[in-house]
């Protein structure tokens, strides 16, 4: 059983890379709408809240963590490695980096995100960690998040915002564009329609899935077992319609959602 | 003394309309920016924080206190009012109708908010108990706020997301237009100009500030007395670059502006 959790609505576009790949495998997500946004708490709110949401998806038989939020991942996921060392932990900035180094040719790449992923620099830490060789151009686009929550995911209003967000990165000449948030996959379409064929926007999820996938198949047995064992199960920390919605928009399906106090 | 408090720093837009016209009293101005945004939050939760709040500012002098917040007027105006009626308590939401309600001829008028503002029909109903022949359009403009956060406040985009949120309230052909938000007062010239000249557009800090000048026009010995004794004072629970340069934008100077936990 995989466990996945974000501050809110966004680790679900992980959940469906991750399903698409490994349809048997029985998730269990955890969005923590209460108490989001996490982009603006201290590095000690946010491991305290994260040790809580593992510390549920443990309870629920997780042996295999996601962390879909890219302020948690950054801030807490080498926190939770150490505090947790019997669970397998991947995070969406580690993923995103590999996805990233590993996709570039011109060693130009971009990075996109919410002012405080793109205001830490952990992408650009982590990529260069990788290869030192690689540029890395980054900008915040902090409409982008409210432009999905609005639903505006295919309008000229948000094409004409992604227009203005990404000229600077089109005039790097990068070939890769990474999509450091995790809301920002459902304006992919509007993305890559602005970049050009030249650069090739990628996500953290697609590969996290790839990962997931190569690590599970070594145990084939045991997953067989357990997707036989239940379904999904998804819950947050205040329902709202809005969460319902959302959630239906990403996962293309209605989805039991189940409110729970930590 | 007259005390301001906000979520944010929206309630700037407040206090500007008040030192226009009582430019010597002094205020002392709280923005809860550590527990932002208070839309998604419950009564009993906005009630606590105004109190603690309110509190606050009592503690500092302040024996009138402008509740600046559209959430916590509408949630906890009345529940401080009744919990300290030695004070006397103006809120944005009970001034933003009567501004409407004295400004409309057509008896045809638009509120825009937040989508908790809007989704609480608060104004409707305050609106029409003043004056029930008053039909009240409204319109929720979520990204109004954060593109006056990103300082879009001049931005092709910008006037392009008000077109289309406004296109409805334009074919209501309403002759006043409430601003229910006090982020939105940034974009007045950008809103007027979509809704055009038949359309009054109004915020509510204008009519509060011209309310309080009556008000303490009554006592101008204890005013003149106290305007001497110190300047403004502005208080966040936490403070970022983002708020110091927003709230220069909206005072139009640079203010002190010092950190407190409650």
């Amino acid at each position: 059983m995989i466990g996945i959790f974000d501050s809110g609505v966004g680790g679900l576009t992980v959940v469906k890379e991750i399903k698409k790949l490994l349809p048997d495998v029985p998730i269990v997500y955890f969005g923590d709408t209460a108490r989001l946004p996490y982009g603006n708490k201290s590095r000690e709110t946010i491991q305290k809240y994260s040790a809580e949401i593992v510390d549920f998806l443990k309870s629920k038989g997780c042996r295999t963590i996601v962390v879909a939020c890219n302020t948690a991942s950054a801030l807490a996921a080498d926190y939770i490695r150490e505090k947790y060392p019997d669970l397998k932990i991947y995070d969406v900035v580690s993923t995103g980096a590999e996805a990233v180094a590993e996709t570039t040719k011109s060693k130009k790449v971009g990075v996109i995100g919410t002012t405080a992923t793109i205001n830490s620099s952990v992408y650009k830490k982590k990529i260069t960690e990788l290869d030192s060789n690689i540029e890395v151009f980054t900008k915040a686009c902090p409409l982008f998040v409210h432009l999905v929550e609005e639903n505006w995911t295919r309008r000229p209003e948000t094409r004409k915002i992604a227009r203005t967000y990404l000229r600077d990165l089109k005039l790097k000449k990068i070939d890769t564009l990474l999509l450091g948030c995790t809301h920002y996959p459902l304006l992919e379409k509007i993305i890559s329609g602005v970049m050009g064929r030249r650069t090739k926007v990628i996500a953290s999820g697609e590969k996290l899935a790839e990962e997931l996938k190569k690590n599970l198949d070594k145990r084939p047995a045991r997953i067989a077992t357990r997707s036989v064992a239940g379904g999904d199960e998804y819950f947050v920390s205040d329902l709202t319609e809005h969460f319902e919605r959302l959630a239906e928009k990403i996962l293309g399906k209605k989805a039991k959602i189940e409110k729970i106090m930590l």
